[in-house]
């Protein structure tokens, strides 16, 4: 394949087809008025193609406000195509051709990209995560099973020598990964130089008792130069992983911190919301991760199920699986999905079930924390969970005899209404 | 002001005063379970504080997707702020902490982000702007009026040889300002180093017959560290203006330019419409474009009136007034507003009178190039209209003794229906 593909789910005005063949017009050699310029080689050669369409209903007003009037609106989907001559492997600029000006179109009242085929020669040509799942593990020194980890919390507001006693006593409890919360970044009342400099303390601390030293993932999200040395900082300290906002820095930004990094990159896609929630409008993850993948991601966010979120749990499960699919015809370039918000242990077997492995990094905060046990018994609980799942052994049954599990699913009760 | 505001519209399953306090805790201290390390102290000093909550109407059913179900959705606005000490000037930081998780939130059932009040410290330590209004009017050799630019199209087939063929060209006809389109980077058909060594060329060229130097936006949208390497490139070469897109490159890739930028940035927008298209989830542009000068956005894209685009005039309107705006209390950091998209000289005059001001760029592609004239006459016709318009003249009557004005008024009558 030798050209970039994208499938977009619209409505329009002007009719599906008709459609397709003006956004595939926006996004190449087209203008509002054809000029004498536009030969029909040069657009044979440079031209989006339509290459599919079809249309799958109507409807009798427009989903979102449109210049153009109509007494029907017609939905459907259509692939479009373009040469990768136009762009080459440059992750900004495929980004500004599938989901640049074609969002603003009075030719459709929606229009969300559902996937993008990758040829194989863009993904030859971009470094795709350094770590994925085998790298991540053998850091964090978790041969098997789903990697436990926590978020610290409150957000903000912690000193940095809070939130090293923190990490070290989570270390000592025995969990696999921490990260640093998407708000906690480098502000005045907590450095990340400080907070890194004493969290990787109170971890190699812990590693002396545990004989394991627990992958933490400082949340480096700065302007580029900042996010460069603090890459170079958590190196120095013998740091296992780097965390950034995605939407944040960007894929360009994403990119920088990729081709400097000696360490995973745990890629949080806070903002998430604004890009897909609506129904109407925007990317669906399974086409947007793929370029994150691209640029270098290792960790790839996608919420949990029955979370305090309202993404519904099939589109959890749908981007989990996404993000472990190969990212070309000829290139894995998998990484390791994330879930996390509201996470407890009831959540974990449907989790792994759906996801149909156990390559994934399980995140909950409240749900360790607040475990009435306290934080080593809340872990413990969710190895259990994962345990029980993996034995084909029901979460309940299993519980009568693991006390941290029994103690957990009676805590946290309320967090399981969905799954 | 020592506080971040942003306020919002929105829509919520559990009351709007309600779903403010979740987001306030969401975006700042808390977690879904409260812990014991999160104390009062802690919360007066780092939460983010629910500063204003009005409640303006309710509806039967959501206005987006929700988990929590009610039998009424309470509408309004709500204000929130935070403590600058927890992420200081960091815009990537900043952009997470407003515009991050809370789009995701079971709790609104829609969330739009109206404004941000940007306070003084943060407006101090950005650098905003290099060359803004002044410095652009300077490098471009346009004391008064509205600048009149263009867009290089067909958007790509173009070759570098046909690209500066066309360049030289339009800078003879007398043209201010061309740019790349936001398609065209630095693929293998038309990589940017020869295009703009070309075009470079033949405006050196232009200029020695014309006295001025057209400004040419040349689009270096790449990976962070290519986009330095084409800025170096540019300045060598003699350029005086570079372009971006801003979604692809993110705020952190536009500080990074920005940083090592001796050029003015003209910043496009594309992929904007998946951001504030839909009134029920994103970001007004008024709230985002303040981010986009504070890291440094001389130029900014805000669409034209009657465009090709869905926006409605008043929108487009809004946004051009808001880059004039002073970012805070003490900071202009004022940027040039880009009109584009479907414009004539019909447009050029209700544009003005509605800015309020001629410190604009208005762009136009087959507007210009499609002129019956050519382009000489199309550019000539667009400072017609605005020599009408600063006299106060009906651009009509104008163009009784203005022949290529009245050509323009002519061909584009259909493009003008809107304003």
């Amino acid at each position: 394949m030798t050209r970039l593909q994208a499938t977009y789910q619209i409505e329009s005005p002007v009719g599906v087809a008709r459609a397709a063949e003006v956004i595939a017009g926006e996004q190449s050699t087209g203008t509002f008025v054809r000029l004498a310029s536009e030969t029909d080689d040069l657009r044979a050669r440079s031209a989006a193609r339509v290459e599919a369409v079809e249309v799958t209903g109507a409807s009798d007003h427009p989903a979102l406000p449109c210049r153009l009037k109509a007494a029907r609106y017609e939905q459907g989907r259509i692939t479009l195509s373009w040469p990768v001559d136009t762009f080459g492997p440059s992750l900004p600029n495929i980004l500004a051709t599938v989901a640049g000006n074609l969002f603003e179109l009075a030719e459709v009242s929606a229009i969300r990209l559902l996937s993008l085929d990758i040829p194989d020669s863009i993904a030859a040509a971009c470094p795709g995560p350094q770590f994925g799942v085998a790298g991540t593990r053998a850091l964090a020194g978790v041969d098997a099973g789903p990697m436990i980890g926590t978020i610290v919390k409150p957000s903000v507001g912690l000193s940095a020598a809070q939130t090293a006693t923190l990490a070290g006593d989570l270390a000592r409890a025995g969990i696999d990964f921490i990260k640093d919360d998407e708000l906690q970044g480098n502000g005045p009342a907590c450095p990340l130089p400080d907070r890194a400099r004493l969290v990787m303390q109170a971890l190699d601390a812990a590693a002396q008792a545990t004989g394991r030293k627990a992958m933490y993932a400082s949340n480096i999200t700065d302007e580029i130069t900042q996010m460069w040395r603090h890459l170079e900082l958590l190196e120095r300290l013998g740091a296992t992983c780097a965390m950034v906002s995605l939407n944040s820095i960007g894929l360009a930004g994403l990119r920088a911190v990729r081709d400097r990094s000696p360490l995973p990159i745990h890629a949080h896609r806070n903002g998430w919301g604004l890009m897909s929630r609506s129904p109407h409008i925007g990317i669906a993850y399974p086409a947007m991760q793929k370029l994150w993948r691209l640029a270098g991601a290792d960790h790839l966010h996608v919420n949990g199920l029955a979370s305090k979120f309202t993404e519904p749990d099939a589109v959890v499960i749908e981007a989990a699986r996404s993000v472990q699919a190969p990212v070309s015809g000829s290139h894995a370039h998998a990484a390791l999905p994330v879930f996390s918000s509201g996470q407890t242990p009831w959540q974990v077997g449907p989790t792994l079930a759906a996801l149909g492995n156990d390559d994934a990094l399980i995140c909950a905060g409240g749900g360790i924390m607040s475990h009435p046990g306290g934080p080593a018994a809340g872990i413990t609980a969710f190895r259990q969970a994962a345990v029980a799942q993996a034995a084909g052994v029901d979460v309940r049954t299993h519980a009568a005899d693991h006390p941290e599990l029994a103690s957990a699913l009676d805590a946290f009760q309320g967090a399981v209404s969905r799954s």
